[in-house]
């Protein structure tokens, strides 16, 4: 057995039985290992930032890592936009890049880089196997440290040479970390501060926006009246009717302070305090309310779930919920126009029970979230770390974890571009991922921010930055050039029609919704 | 005037008048400044690996850098894999990245990152700006340092707050660097090296490929009967009917060693002694044959061809090259197969005089490299860091630099997918690019490299991730969805047919050769 099998092997006896790959030679040892380990699913990405974004999509649905095969430093740099999302989604992977064999390194071939330069700023555990004896050590570590706290990405760099040399066979598992459990004192004080009479806010984020934690969220808000609120962008979230409802907050900074106006106390499990996306000559970062108090009942290193269910007994809350969402859809009428909010009531109107929604609509995802906040429940997973192009791939991994699920890809048209290959391994996949791109021919955030920065209206040269005309794009033969079907729609009559069908059939489809 | 408008305006006035970009909301002031500098020609890239792929086409053709513009360190991270082919080439590129705001940082928004980390693989030059009044300089500072030695990328991080605070105004250019003049001992060496009656190669690179560099080489083979060789990859070459020929080494390591056999002494200019770009059990990475001596004409930080008119000089050289390339092509038989190399000889038929070929077609790009050896006059662009999804950026970008030149991309089906958005850009810019895709519908080089790493054949496992069928690939509608008129060849009548007009006519088109 060789380093790779040993690799291979001890990966899928640690439950790391999917990895998403774009390979190259250096990586061949590794493919040639998965012939002999039939349990570990290859998914082939015709692009390495396909590979990363759905490996962060199956992780944030499986709660264990999905490994990447990547090819080298510049394989990696295309993997690293969205690493850097998975990042901020604390999302467990096990990054795995080739490199040159050790002996060779100090050729400087023309693909040598700095490998563990490039992986740096997105990883919480590095490592660059030294012999193929230990490669399977280093992979069960490797496995253990992307699940460490919430999640985080491990990356393993393999030389050529301790994939092709012998090894001594695969390594056990290491224990799973344990998330620390919750400080006693600190939901004391969670308690105090959520009954002090005050007008308080319970910011939730992690674990405590699905399963038990939503539901001990909203025994605590039965408990204390607190207003239940999670950040803009959170990985993955519960909603729909029969769930807690959660406010998130909005995206820009003022209507983030216009939410919390008045709030005194702002209790916070598994998020961070609220700041502005980005700078604004003029306008406020940090975004609690001057004198608000913010008293954390969990920290990163903790599960927000049982921390709230501590919280939810300290408070001697209701057994359970007194508020869950209703259901309530209703469709457009088919002369009314086609936008953002009429697309969004069909899709809430026919969005399947327990389907997965990735959301990357930016300005045109307003409509769709706010009606499917009384859809079926389903649940929702946001683009985390701001680097647009994550949708289409966060849709494949997703799809990839949960093959009996419908998911529900809702994506902008600019951000599409990025990651576009997406489409490619959902075909070859044939994964149940309806894709709706909202096509506004623009990059429409940054005509909005244009405005926000202070420098007027943007003069031709500035509007030829941020419009996506002169050509268009034409998402359907773009989707079809990949092998997967598509539609486009103008009309509400035919959204409706495209989308009732694509959540009937099984399978890839894109729908281009002409805005 | 703001920060942002100093930097245009000092870039400008530094010869810097091309940006390449894909800006966000921490860039709108750098936008608005190209609203009020006309001079300023920015071109919109819908993926940043396209904007950094298109800046080294440019600075290739240029001799003096284009600049990017991309959005924070997800956005340099999209751009680093074609940064890393374009340190492996040399080409000058100033590297704008905005960053967060200076005040903003600490509040580590969902898009911070470490930008300086992703970096500093790629740069030989990375500078954040601390204040807006110093930016102009730092802007002057930058482009003189992306000319150091033959050129280099030099990354300027612009924080937020440095663009839009008031700055003094733009900085005057700096002297740009030259490179050294050559060592008159090394020269001397060399000549003696290529008179010493040893079976001689001379070794050419960078600024030895064209022009005069080109030509003393010719005068030196013309006085030594030295053989005249350069890499596998070179950034720019010019070859064709009446060029010096010069005979690149070929791939694989063995045939390296194939080619150089025999060889006793091997003098250097411009380019570094042949290594094999992958290590593979037992085979050498280290290629020159044992007992050769190694002689340098010029270093890194001297020009080739000033050491190579300097040596010619030495060796009281003809005034002229005794050999050069004759004129020779024909056209295959409208029944014959249509493969890569009877595509070749009507590539290398209907060739323009003056084109600009930029080469990714790997294993199918043997063909119409030999053919067009003998075909007009013409210039070569090759893949320098290995990091596939170079090529359609590097056309876009030599179409940008040299309007009146035709362009033709070359490139297999599985490289282009990486930067297919290249040609959403052809379209605006109106490029006079020609791609031919090489649709073999495979990563046929790992194909290739699998039977050489010794691992027997590839099952069902691993042929899954060598091939790109299932579903295949419609380069045509992929090209028609950006707005690239395309069409399809499978007979070499077709091709020649489709070819020839695209040769004719001006404007961006797509050839899908079907293998």
């Amino acid at each position: 057995m060789n380093g790779a099998e040993s690799l291979v092997r001890t990966l899928v006896d640690a439950g790391v039985n999917t990895c998403f790959s774009n390979p190259g030679t250096s990586e061949m040892h590794f493919v040639a290992a998965t012939d002999q380990v039939d349990a570990m699913r290859t998914v082939l990405c015709l692009f390495e930032g396909v590979a990363t974004g759905a490996a962060d999509g199956y992780g944030r649905m499986m709660g264990r890592p999905a490994a990447t095969l990547l090819h080298l430093g510049p394989g990696l740099a295309n993997g690293l936009a969205n690493l850097h999302n998975a990042r901020r989604a604390s999302t467990p992977i096990v990054n795995v890049v080739g490199d040159h064999a050790t002996d060779h390194k100090r050729f400087d071939a023309p693909l040598n880089s700095d490998v563990e330069g490039f992986a740096r700023p997105v990883s919480g555990w590095i490592h660059s196997s030294t012999h193929a004896a230990t490669v399977a050590s280093d992979a069960a570590r490797a496995v253990a440290a992307s699940m460490e706290g919430h999640g985080q990405i491990a990356t393993l760099i393999l030389p050529a040479d301790t994939a092709w040399e012998k090894a001594g066979g695969p390594a056990p598992p290491l224990e799973r970390p344990r998330l620390n459990p919750p400080d006693p004192d600190a939901i004391k004080r969670a308690a105090r501060a959520l009954t002090s009479g005050r007008s308080s806010v319970l910011l939730l984020g992690a674990d405590g926006l699905y399963g038990d934690g939503l539901r001990q969220a909203g025994r605590i808000a039965a408990a204390t009246g607190a207003r239940l609120l999670c950040p803009t962008s959170t990985p993955r979230r519960e909603r729909g009717s029969g769930r807690v409802p959660v406010q998130p907050l909005r995206y820009f900074g003022e209507h983030i302070e216009e939410d919390l106006a008045g709030v005194e106390s702002m209790v916070i499990a598994g998020a961070r305090p609220p700041v502005s996306f980005f700078a604004y000559p003029g306008k406020a970062s940090w975004l609690t309310p001057q004198g608000c108090e913010i008293t954390y009942a969990s920290q990163d290193h903790e599960s927000a779930a049982v921390a709230l269910a501590a919280l939810a007994n300290e408070l001697g809350a209701p057994a359970d919920p007194s508020h869950l969402s209703e259901h309530a859809t209703s469709l457009p009428a088919d002369t009314d126009p086609l936008n953002q909010f009429t697309a969004g009531a069909v899709i809430a109107h026919y969005l399947p029970e327990g389907a997965i929604v990735s959301d990357e609509a930016t300005t045109s995802g307003i409509g769709p979230a706010l009606s499917t906040q009384t859809a079926a429940p389903h649940e929702w997973l946001s683009l985390m770390g701001g680097s647009i192009g994550q949708g289409l791939p966060l849709a494949t991994g997703a799809a990839v974890a949960c093959p009996d699920r419908k998911t529900l890809c809702l994506h902008g048209d600019g951000g599409a571009m990025y990651t576009l290959q997406s489409l490619w391994t959902q075909a070859r996949e044939q994964l149940d991922v309806t894709t709706v791109i909202f096509s506004n021919r623009a990059y429409a955030i940054l005509s909005i921010e244009f405005g926000r920065v202070g420098v007027g209206l943007p003069g031709p040269n500035a509007r030829s930055q941020l419009e996506l005309q002169n050509p268009e794009l034409d998402w359907v033969k773009l989707a079809e050039g990949m092998g997967v079907s598509a539609s486009k729609s103008s009309t509400v009559k035919a959204f409706r029609e495209q989308f009732e069908a694509a959540m009937k059939a099984r399978g890839p489809h894109l729908i281009e919704v002409e805005l």
